[in-house]
């Protein structure tokens, strides 16, 4: 593992990294009771199951659809009925996850000079509810939505570096989706794979440069 | 949904369809008492989450060793320990998976001067031993390892109208796997999803052409 990267711009994993998936099951749960964290677990797991599926079948529709859809798969596999009335809630909770609490005085300390971005499966509605709502900003906010592809397909990655006019070996890219550092790495990034959890890796063929617990912790891995 | 179809071939996807891939679970309990089940489930899942990813970052390895790598994976995050030795009956046991009870019959009376296929993600040595050891035979056998790619892309479908001289419309394609039927109606197949346990479909948007529970429902549906 590399101890100190040169690295000249700084581009962000934006759901499961800056934003807590997870959150959403307090509003899973008040709709739900008792099942809101298995609801919510659920419709992350098939909201990433339908992005690389749609991808691979070269359907795509934006992020926002399929997180819709996804929803009511994970809500009719455990029995919980969802009305187009009870779903807008948790949509709308979609663009108000949380930040992580370390984000904020991470993020001003990591910028330091060199450009952030971020790069997320997310559509460019959903991603500027988000930051909007946690007051973050960056100098460049890139979806995938405008390839209509879904990472970790390479060309996904490839739009940083052509927005930010960089190479991929000067990007560092930080996300807590494992899946996504194994795409990133395989593209050509130098990576920092966020594990809050003690996550187990997958085995994709590419691992992380470097492995921390929380954003702070990048600081002192890059130059 | 239709209720006759006229159909020149019946393509069967083989994991999950015509051989359970749950009844590795008795292999798996043997070596870790209590958590047989469980593991064949996540080693399942890993396998098509590997196969889905590596396909989409462009780093196609053959099924086998995606296999391997998801069983790795799965006992890693159950905590079980594996090791080179115990992973060898497991591994062994994939190529000898037990053929769902009705296929043989079933396969006999769908047959009728059809042509009959086999499209599977499955590396051609795994495939030939899984056939063998059931004791079933198919005009053709077609693996998607000499694309180096795996389903659900669109292009692994089109190796069945290569290899078998027809149209797509002509072509029945029967798979317990949902994502698999989605892609392959996507692809523009008549498409017959097994639903053996109930499951609910996934949205990914398309729907097969009929549902059944058991192999031998086809026949009456198709002409």
């Amino acid at each position: 593992m590399a101890s100190s990267v040169p690295v000249r711009a700084l581009v962000f994993d934006a759901y499961g990294t800056l934003f807590d998936v997870e959150s959403i099951s307090i509003a899973c749960e008040e709709l739900f009771p008792g099942k809101g964290a298995e609801l919510s677990r659920r419709w992350r797991s098939k909201q990433l199951e339908y992005s690389w599926l749609r991808t691979l079948m070269g359907r795509y529709v934006e992020f926002e659809t399929i997180t819709r859809d996804a929803l009511g798969t994970a809500c009719r596999q455990l029995g919980l009925e969802l009305t187009p009335s009870s779903a807008e809630p948790l949509m709308a909770g979609y663009r108000k996850l949380r930040m992580f609490p370390e984000v904020r005085d991470a993020f001003s300390a990591l910028r330091m000079g060199r450009k952030t971005a971020i790069l997320s499966n997310g559509s460019p509605g959903m991603l500027n509810a988000l930051l909007e709502h946690a007051g973050l900003s960056f100098d460049a906010v890139i979806s995938v939505d405008e390839l209509k592809t879904f990472k970790p397909f390479p060309a996904t990655y490839g739009l940083v570096v052509k927005r930010l006019g960089i190479s991929a070996g000067e990007v560092g890219f930080v996300s807590s989706n494992f899946w996504d550092i194994a795409g990133a790495t395989s593209y050509g990034f130098r990576t920092f794979w966020i594990n809050r959890n003690g996550s187990q890796p997958d085995e994709l063929g590419f691992r992380p440069h470097a492995v921390v617990s929380r954003l702070n912790e990048i600081g002192q891995l890059i130059s």
